[in-house]
C-alpha cells in the first residue's frame, strides 16, 4: 500500500501489526528513448505490486541516485555517494522510529549499489533491525527469466522497455544495436561514455513483445514479494 | 511537463530553447487524517499545473524533507539539515550541467526553508545561474487568498485538504479545533508536540468546500507560473 | 551576565539554579556605511540587556554566519550552511553538558534562519532540552514598532543604525534611497547584487533620530526578556 | 614496483614515462583461522606481482575497509562508507597531482565495492583521468578458475588460504563446513552473523593443496596484469 | 584596526593597499578562577595591539575552539575538530574573496593546533595565498620571557592572569599549586581530568605582579607584530 | 605482535588478557632520496619492536596522512584533515568494539598532529577508554638523543636515514645542506616549498653512521615501550 494513501494513524497501525515496510529507490538518468525516470518508475511499481496483497506500506520512491557515467546526457541527475548514504541513513532512522524493524529496500538502479553496503553498516549500528537490499531486476529468478528471454538485456534496451516506461512520442528504434565495450565504458569519463553509447542504450533490441515483458514483470513482482516474506534476521527485541 | 514524460533528448532540446526548469520539494510527514504525502503532492501538482502551458520541465519531486517536530508521529520521515542541503546541492549541479540556468524550486513544506539559504549559497558558488525559492502556499497572493478564506489556514487543517490530498477512508472530523500554542510547540521535543497536537492539525476547521479550495489552488498555480516568468538574474553568459 | 565575566564555578552555579542560558549569533557582512559587525553587535547587546536583571549567562556571540548574497562586498565573511549547522550543534551539546536545559538563541541576522530548523532537529535528537530561536528584530512587538516608526526598516538602513553600530568616521548619507527590487535581488548572484545595491542599504533613510531608535531598542530588549521568561517545553527530566 | 622502494624522483620519472599506477585496497577483518589481514595481503601481493614486469608503481595498500557484518569478531576494523570514500577521493587527487592518469584500484575485499561507484564519480569530476576498479578474485578468468577448482570458494575458506595468508600457529580445520544461508546472513546484525558463522568461514573446505592455489594465483596475477594493459579511456589531454 | 570599527569600503580600501589581515581564534573553556573567555580575550587583544600601528584589519575573534579535555567543567564549549576546520576553511575563503593574500591567524589556545595543519592544506588548495599560524604565547621570544619569569607558566595559572582576564569577584588563590601529571591527564577522559585538576589550573602560582605580566605582554605584542611583518610567501600573482 | 600474524581468536584472547593495543600511523610523502614510505616504515617498526616482548597487538599502519606542503613532489599522498579524522575515529571505534581500552597511537609524521586533538575528543566521547598519542621521534628521551647526536636532525635528513628506510639505488648525497628557512617554508604554497627545498631534505647531513642510528633507534623503541606501560587513565568500568 502506498504511503501516499495512508495517514499517520494508518502507518502506526501497520507498524504495530507487521514489522515490515518497503523503501523503493530509483534514479533519474538517460534511458535512450525511454523516460528519464525508468528506474524510479520500475522500483516503485514492482514494490507496490509486490506489497499489495500483503498490505505492507511502500514509502515514496527516492527519485535520485548515483549516475555519474551519464552526466553528459541532459536530464541526468547525479548525487554524490555520500549524499545518497546520508539520505538512506536518515530515512532508515525514521522508519525505525516509526516502529518498523524489517525494511526492504527495493532498488531499481545498478549504480545505487553502495546503498547495499550502507544497509550492512546500519545493521551494525542499530543491532535491532533487519534490512534487505533487493535489486529487483537481477534477483536470481528475474535475471534468469531475462536471460532466457534475450541475453542482451541491459540498461535502456528492451529490458527496461515496459508499457509503463515508454513515451508515446518516442518510438523505440527498429533493429538491434551492437553491444558496447563495457570495460572501456566503465573506465571512461562521461563525455567519452556519450561518444561510445550514442542514444544511450547498451545494445541489443530496443523493444520486445509486451507479453514477454509481462512475463518478466510477473516474476519480478513474485520474487520481490518473496523477499518480503523472508528470511529476516532473528532479532532479540522483537 | 513532467520529466517522467521526457527522455534525455527532450530535456536537451528543452534546455537549448529555454533556460528554465522546476524542482519541486516536499515532505513525508503527519498531516492529521490527510495523506502523509500532502506536501510532496501539492508541490509537484502546483509545479506541474503552473508549467504546463509553458512547456517547462518539472523534475521529480523530492519526497523527503525536514520535519523533526513530527518525529513522534509514525510515517514521518525526517532528513537532517545537512542531508537535504547535500541533495539540493547535487541536483542543482546536475540541472546546471544539463543546461538549465534559471531554476525554480517549488517548495511545499515550511520546514524546508533552509533550502532557500542554500539557494543563495549556490548563486554565489556558481555565479552563472539564477535560482528562485518559491514557497507556493505563502507566496503573497496565495497567502492573501487563504487569509481571506479563513485566517486559521495552517498545517494539516482545511488549508491542505484538497481533493488530491484526502484519503477516501479517512473523513475529516467535523467542527473546529482550538488553535495550538505555536510558541510553546516550537520549543518542545517531538513527544511533547504530539501531546499538544493530538491528531496533528494545527487547529481550525479540517475541511472547507471544494470550490473555495479550487479558488485558492487557481491562485497558487497562477502565482507559481508568474514566478517562472520572472524576474530572473541578468547573467553575463546567458 | 556575559560569560566573559564568569568563571566555570559561576556557570556551574548558574546552571544549578536556573536552566536557562543565551547564545547570541550574528554575522560579519556589509552594512553600508555602518560597521561590518552590526549583526553581532546587536545580537550580543540585546541579549546582554535582556538577561541582565535575570542573571542569566550570555555566551560569546558567534560572529560569523550565512551571508552569501553579500560576497561581492569585501569584509563579508560567509560560512556554508553545513558549517554553521555544525557550530551550533556542537555549542548546544556543550551547553547541555554544562547543565542548561532551556537555551535561547538570539539571532541578529536574517540569513541565519536555518539555525531555527536545526534547533528543531536538536529538540528531537535530545528530547530533554528546550531551544527557542529568537530573531530579535522581527519578533512581533519589535517588528510592529519598527513598522510604526518607518515601514522602510530593513538591512543596513536606519533600522540597524544605532549609536552602537555607527562608525564615527562614516556619517550616514542624507536623504532617502529608493527601495531595491527584493525579488530580483534574491535570485541574483553576488556581483549582480552589488550592482543593484550600490552602497549596500536596502533603501529608505540611512538614519533616524536617536530617541526613535532607543524606543525600538527598549521594546527589542523587553521582548527578548519575555522570550527568556517563557514558554518553554515541559520536560520530563526537569 | 612498490612505492616503498621508490623515492619522489623515481615516481616523478615513472609518471613521466607511463600514466599508470596501482592503488591496492584491502580490509582488516575476521578470516576464520587465517590472518586478519588476508584481504590487504592478497590485494597488495597480486598488485605487486602483476606490476613487476611492467615497472608500474604500486602504492601502499589501504589496510582498512568496510566490514560491518563482522563487527562482532574482535580484530575487525570497520570504516563507515563515507570515510572510505573520503580516503579514496583524496588519494586519487594526489595520484593525479603526481602525474598519473590511469589508475588501477586493485580491491581485495567484496565489502569495498562502493569504491567502484566512487571511481565513476571521480571520472566525471575530473574528466581527464581513467580509473579501473578491479576485484582481483572475481575477475572473469580468476573466478572461472576458482569455480572450476571448487565451487564453494568464498570468504575465509580455502579460496583465501594461500601460503602467504596462513598462520603457522593456526592450522586449518579438517573436513568441510556446511554452507551458510547467505540471504539470512546479509539481513542480520553482527551478533547474529557471528552466531551463524561460528569460526567465520562461509563453508566448504578450509584448505586445498598448494599447487591448486598457485594455479589460481597465477591466473589472478595474469588477469590483473591484463587489466593494467587496457583498455583505458581515450583522454583528450593525454 | 578592529573590523567592528570598519565598514565594507574601509576593508576594500585596506585590502587594496595591503594584502595582510588577522583572524584571531580563541576558546571558551575553564580557566580556574579566571574568565571562561581568557583565550579569546588574549588572542583578540594581542592581535589588536600588534596591528594597531600598522592599520591592518583584525577580524572578530572566533570565540569557540577545541577543548574536549575540559568537558566536565561547566561553561566549556567544545567544537569537534571537523567543525573548527569547516569554520576556518570558510573564513579563509571569505578573506581571500575580500582581497587579502597574507593571513595571520593569531591563536590563543593550544587545543586549536589542528588549525595549523588546515592552514597548510589551504596553502596547497589555493596556491595564491600565504597563511601564518601564530600561537602568540609560545612563539619563541614570548615563551622565553615566560620561562624566564617563572618556568611553571601554563594553562589557567599566573601565565594567563592578566588585568584583562581576571574577574573582580574571584580573587586568585594564594600560594602555589603542585604541578599536575600532564602525561596522565592527556590520556584521561574529562571526568578524570576534573578529578586531577580540581580548580582547573595546571599548577604553580595563580598570579604574579602586574609589571611582570605587562613585560610578557609587550613581548607578545611585539612578536605578533613581527609575524605580521614577515616573512610571507612569494606569490606569483601578487 | 603484528595483527597480520593473528586471527580473530588471537585478538579476542589478547583483548581479554590485556586492554592495550597499538595503532601506528604514517605518511607517504617525499623524503629526499629515501623511501617515500619512511614515516609509515618507522612508525610500524618502532611499534612492532616496542610491543614484541609484551605480546601486545600492533594493527596495520595507516599509510597515508597529512602532507599538503609536499604536494608539489610526485608520490606524495595527502589526505584532508577531515578525512584522517574520520579514519582514526572509525578505527578507534573498532578497537574499542574489539575489547581494547588502552590504545597507543604511534605516529611517525609530524603533519599528523591533529590526530592528537582527535584523541582528546574521543576520550570525551567515550569516557571509558584511554588513548595515548605518541610521536615516537620527538618523545623526550628520543629527541634528546637526536639532539645530542646532531642538532640538525629533521625531515628527510640523516635523522630518518635508517638501514630500513634507505633505497639501494639512491645513495645519500655527501656533505651538508644548509638549513631551510622554516618560517618562510611554513607560509608558502607547495610549488614554493619545492623551490626552497630542492631535493626535499630540511638540511644538514643526509646520513650518519649506522651505529649512531641504532643507538637512537634503541632509545626510540624503549621509550615507545615505556609509553605502553603507562600511565593510562583510571577507568571506572575496567
Amino acid at each position: 500500500m502506498n504511503v501516499a494513501d495512508m495517514n499517520w494513524r494508518d502507518v502506526e497501525a501497520a507498524a504495530a501489526k507487521d514489522p515490515r515496510c518497503i523503501l523503493p529507490i530509483g534514479s533519474t538518468e538517460q534511458h535512450a528513448q525511454l523516460s528519464l525516470c525508468v528506474d524510479m518508475i520500475l522500483a516503485e511499481k514492482v514494490a507496490t505490486d509486490a506489497a499489495a496483497p500483503l498490505g505492507i506500506p511502500v514509502f515514496p520512491v527516492m527519485p535520485y541516485g548515483l549516475a555519474p557515467y551519464f552526466n553528459a546526457y541532459p536530464g541526468t541527475i547525479c548525487l554524490r555517494v555520500e549524499t545518497l548514504m546520508s539520505v538512506v541513513r536518515d530515512i532508515v532512522a525514521s522508519l525505525r522510529r516509526s516502529g518498523f524493524r524489517q525494511i526492504l529496500i527495493v532498488n531499481g538502479h545498478g549504480g545505487n549499489n553502495p546503498v547495499g553496503a550502507l544497509a550492512q553498516e546500519l545493521l551494525s549500528e542499530y543491532g535491532d533491525i533487519s534490512i534487505k537490499f533487493h535489486n529487483w531486476w537481477n534477483a536470481p529468478q528475474t535475471w534468469a527469466k531475462i536471460q532466457e528471454t534475450d541475453p542482451t538485456g541491459s540498461h535502456a534496451n528492451w529490458m527496461e522497455n515496459f508499457p509503463w516506461t515508454r513515451l508515446a512520442h518516442a518510438a523505440a528504434p527498429e533493429g538491434e544495436k551492437p553491444g558496447v565495450d563495457m570495460v572501456q565504458m566503465k573506465v571512461s569519463p562521461p563525455a567519452e561514455v556519450r561518444n561510445m553509447l550514442g542514444d544511450g542504450s547498451f545494445g541489443g533490441r530496443w523493444q520486445r513483445p509486451d507479453d514477454e515483458m509481462q512475463a518478466i514483470w510477473d516474476i519480478g513482482v513474485a520474487e520481490t514479494r518473496a523477499a518480503l516474506e523472508g528470511p529476516w534476521a532473528e532479532l532479540k527485541n522483537d
